[in-house]
């Protein structure tokens, strides 16, 4: 597995293992920062829909967690910043306490962005006190205070995209960004023989074996039958072909709640794309620009992905088939997310961890399904072979790619 | 696998093989009119939701299906009934044509039961007659459609028990129903130790297979690691317990989509179930009734079902698992469809029908998770080891019991 | 004031005052039964939207309103039809208990209507032993009933035709039906002077009067300053001059919430009306037919009535402007309800009538808008100069026109 | 007419008639800045609801109305500050074109606040130009311009503290207002004699008659029978009184649509008052705060007014007897808004202005209720015993309070 490029927004390296614990702190932290650096306050306010959150509130939120899960119960005499916080910020943790209203995290503009980044320099300095007095007490929470920020900078840059989509004079939230590389038109297939393998994380908490959600975990036989693997994305020009020959409008290509879901909400193209004097555009961070048949496909929702591999006579891989050939290919980080044909689910024997950190993911085990890989948004050092990321089959406003596979 | 016992509403026996295809046809066929025979035609008007359709509905559109696809394309010279029916009894064939949308069926006073009556019938001479002419040619449409007709008489029984629901006098839509059998309390584990297994059907042409639905096929090979199955259902005093004990009040039991529908449903127990003076009464065909510790808990929602698994300290069986080792117990089949923690998907090599028969099943995996066995609404003959029923996760208005499993 | 004709659909002639309260009372309940006459079970088993009931309720509710408000407090040991019924049927009366909700009407399958015609039975034997042992004593309440029972024979026709609208294939709710008189094309405007006016109805009780609602009470003054009104109503062919000159896409002409209601609704014409190769049909009881250019408009909202008077230059008139000169007009009644300007308000020192009666008209005098004279469907005899019909103004299953009027 | 009190967030002086037209242009323009001098960028963002708009939006659209009415038509070579406002900051103009959706104004992060700021100076300093060119030319526009921007004024009040009211942290967005006058509780009945009355304003283009909206034209002649009106507001302690007899649990005090609004919205109490421990808060522009028995009762919606009136004996008084007697009380103006009986609707011989201008008030004539008086957020100079304020029945976040009335 590897990342072919870094992200443009981001200054951070990734996260490499000879890097003492404050260091990486230290650079998850700022990458945060740096995200929102070029965004006025008003730009960090924005909520554009309830799945979506202000930049503010990802600032902040990163540092709940921190302050609630690594500070209150390791650092003796910790004296939280704002009390109100622990309610504000909280995400979904019912084992912590009460949570403001998601849908309304937009209307905070109290408090401030200035006091969000002083609240974040408070935890910082005490998380950093922390880890001065035993670094290898609070390691293994620290880790996934900062896998999970990471996870935040993408969503950030998804939020704030999906925001900035909404404004008639189509600013750019990130003007020096630049698309991620192009996807050479001519696929091939890759085989894979039926056989036993293994996927899924070792238990994270085993020397050498690198950090891993709970959900990735534990690695497990699976049984898998012949089948064939693209060994690059979809493109845009495939897409549009999809398109050209009637991909909206016929309904024997789709699953029946996708077609549903494509009428109420008037689906025509890929979120962010649009058609003008017959050539396409799509709403980037750098604004408005036009559509290279040569970049993949982005901002598709599984059934939109789903559509395009019937009418391309294939299917969407499995969870497994993706995380045994994929990762070893160009294209399997770094660019898009890959939809699989998973449903999110608990692997044979997944355990979460105990205390509230346990909703972390497996409460979330219905209705979605995974993608794998990386993309462009994804900080350098967060995305390995195991990584299961999910949303629900209408989804688009993460960076969401196809890959194709079929039976071999 | 076995049935244990007959439903009471259906005089119609168990589709024996050696039958001919007539006398089956003609037992599937009178068993639908049978189970509407006690209702008035204000009874058979009635749709209590989108999910579900008119008694008289379902009379017409079991009737449209072998029009549609073994009378107009097989039978020369066949004549329509009234070709407005094409439109009007179409489910969700878009490969046929247009549909009368499904929340409108319960605005169909005409055509009237009686003329629906004289459809089936018409329907029925018709079918006898290609039967007669060449009983081979079409047989494996007409079993498609006489299964189909089954699973419409499951769902004839699950909505009229919804409608009456709503009805403040609480009549019986079938007074001389009788419960299913009891469950005993002492549950005890069945083991089963890891290794390849297979699952689903062969492909149901094969000579000597049966019938299948194409969900089913194909058979293939699966991996599964020890687990533990319990050899009976959850009983509903097991259920009381776990209301007793907050089970409806600790989101830290439930999926979080689980939860956001408990709250916003106002569920605090199975459909059907109402506290009264302290003891719980169900809703039943013959009534409300006072519920029996001891008999299988049914009408809830995989919600309901994750929740209660979660409580008691195991989780649902996944499909594969149940399929392995359930269809030998006692209660596999018979009382109530079980949950698995199995989305709906396509087996590995699964390629629907051709023609707008391959709608039955393929545009539905989605969304929607995997129950098996059968229940008491099921009718006899229907049931099988690889057969896979499908609802959301909040469905409760089907006849949803709970099996739990577990590690070994 | 006088009605011009009698409707097609009901036999009973008009409450002529020199009969029997018994004689009157079985003319009005028969005339119930007459509208429902033609319709199957499972016709009168429809409700096809929450502001529709199904026949059989109306049946049912005009029979509770006699038994709560006449028999049950005067008619010593009357024994109730059915104790359920007090809930079942009770529409709006708080005062009096529970309801059953008003969207769920059409779920009640049971009692079935020949049960509510033996209540209708119970109710009318019941009643005639009262009438007969004192017909004074509770004339008035007899009177509301009678009253309140013709309002519902005009929903009958109402809910009907609506019901029948849903039916893809177009059935008759009354074949026989025949249209209203035609209106010549050759408007005259009529002027009136400024001045001080009496409207409203003298005091019910008083000798001689007549019934009246109590929502027509007090008669009071009322200055008007100088205005003209059309002598007739609005024809259909004006109606689709306005639809030819874009009336539906030039928001100018609209009210801004009718025009946003005209968008989300997708509104282009009158409701249950059609165009088919040019020529326009409207559904009607006697199933589609042709429309006349002559013939009124109707089944418009009040928005459309609002949009049509500001494309032609005028306005529609006040109740008050209406009740002064329209009752003298030929078609002052017995086509089609007339929208007016005025909003449904209470008369200066309106005092509602004591205990739960008084819930009849007061509590809606809030976000509705007068109708004035009374359409084809309208019983003889229950139309008046000073009676106050009122809707909603998106409503449009009634049999609504169009009078305009305007400053002199 | 006068007002009583300063509001506290405004330093503009009322206008004074002898100002010249660009000190008046200059002191309310000054104004609308003034309100927002304390709000932070993040504050001036939020939108808290449909109903609602930024602060940010408010400065942009008063500039607009500015530049679209008075600007573009009036000033030879006037440059358009930005040609993209045009859309952005139109309201509802459907005569000038586009508009940008109501309930996105919050997601307009750009163009920032001071970008609006530099388009509110660009308007200032254009209309400067063409005042100093030709006072008179434009007079008439540029004070409706002032009055429109003065209506936004209070508006924005209205809006910030709805915003605020969202977060848990209660801040205040004016620390320094001040509450309005208390209301001694001793109410005293004012009787007015039966008569002819002149309501409403004489044409505004007449010399000497000051400003007015076109829909408070033209004066005309009403009737109006003997009533008597309270000679101040309801105050809290009232209305407390009205709680504890059970006022939001006896549906027989509400009108039918209120008592659904207030089940369904879950109204015990009026927008802003919390019940905690006992006492009674109420959320003001300056923080909670204790809420005094003598203060007026505001924040209730029409259906609350007129559930109080009839649990208190009387009624709501018509805008007509609320003109003919309310101006000359101590509490006519300047502490809340006064429901009234009326609906919205143009008065006898009502014609709205030529062009866009024109959709100023008559498009709004439906589905509200007027309200007359003025409140403690009106800017000073802005009310007057004609104006006509409006809002649906269930709005509840303006200035509304309540005067009761009755037959004499």
């Amino acid at each position: 597995m590897r990342l072919d490029r870094a992200p443009s927004l981001s200054a951070a390296p990734a996260l490499v293992p000879g890097l003492s614990l404050q260091t990486r702190y230290s650079q998850v932290r700022a990458a945060s920062e740096a995200i929102s650096a070029a965004l006025s306050d008003e730009d960090c306010q924005l909520q554009s829909m309830p799945d979506a959150s202000p930049i503010k509130w990802h600032l902040a939120h990163t540092s709940w967690f921190f302050e609630t899960f690594v500070l209150v119960p390791n650092l003796p005499g910790y004296a939280c910043f704002d009390p109100a916080f622990a309610v504000l910020f909280n995400s979904y943790y019912v084992g912590v306490g009460d949570r403001h209203p998601r849908p309304e995290r937009g209307m905070l503009s109290r408090p401030s962005r200035s006091e969000i980044i002083a609240y974040r320099h408070h935890v910082d300095a005490a998380t950093a006190q922390l880890i001065a007095a035993d670094a290898s007490a609070c390691r293994e929470l620290i880790e996934l205070g900062l896998h999970h920020e990471q996870q935040h900078q993408e969503l950030m840059r998804m939020d704030i995209l999906h925001a900035f989509s909404r404004n008639p004079t189509a600013p750019a939230c990130d003007p020096a960004w630049q698309a991620p590389p192009r996807v050479a038109p001519d696929r091939r297939w890759h085989t894979v023989a039926a056989g036993l393998y293994r996927i899924g994380h070792d238990n994270p908490e085993q020397a050498g074996e690198g950090f891993a959600f709970d959900n990735e975990t534990p690695a497990h036989r699976i049984w898998l039958e012949d089948y064939r693997i693209a060994d690059r994305l979809v493109n845009a020009g495939a897409y549009q072909d999809f398109i050209a020959d009637g991909g909206y409008s016929r309904p024997e290509l789709w699953l029946s709640d996708g077609w549903a879901t494509a009428i109420s909400e008037g689906w025509n193209a890929p979120l962010y794309w649009q058609r003008g004097d017959g050539a396409w555009t799509i709403f980037s961070p750098a604004g408005p620009r036009p559509i290279d048949p040569d970049e993949a496909v982005m901002h598709v929702s599984y059934y939109e992905a789903d559509a395009f591999a019937r009418w391309a006579g294939a299917r969407l891989p499995t969870e497994a088939e993706w995380e045994v050939a994929a990762p070893r290919f160009a294209q399997g980080f770094g660019v898009g997310w890959q939809w699989t044909h998973s449903a999110y689910n608990a692997y044979p024997g997944f355990r979460p961890a105990t205390g509230a950190v346990g909703e972390y993911n497996g409460k979330f085990m219905i209705n979605q399904l995974v993608l794998r890989g990386s993309s462009w948004a994804t900080p350098p050092g967060h995305a390995r072979a195991t990584y299961r990321n999910f949303f629900p089959p209408a989804a688009r406003w993460m960076m969401s790619a196809i890959r194709l596979a079929d039976q071999a």
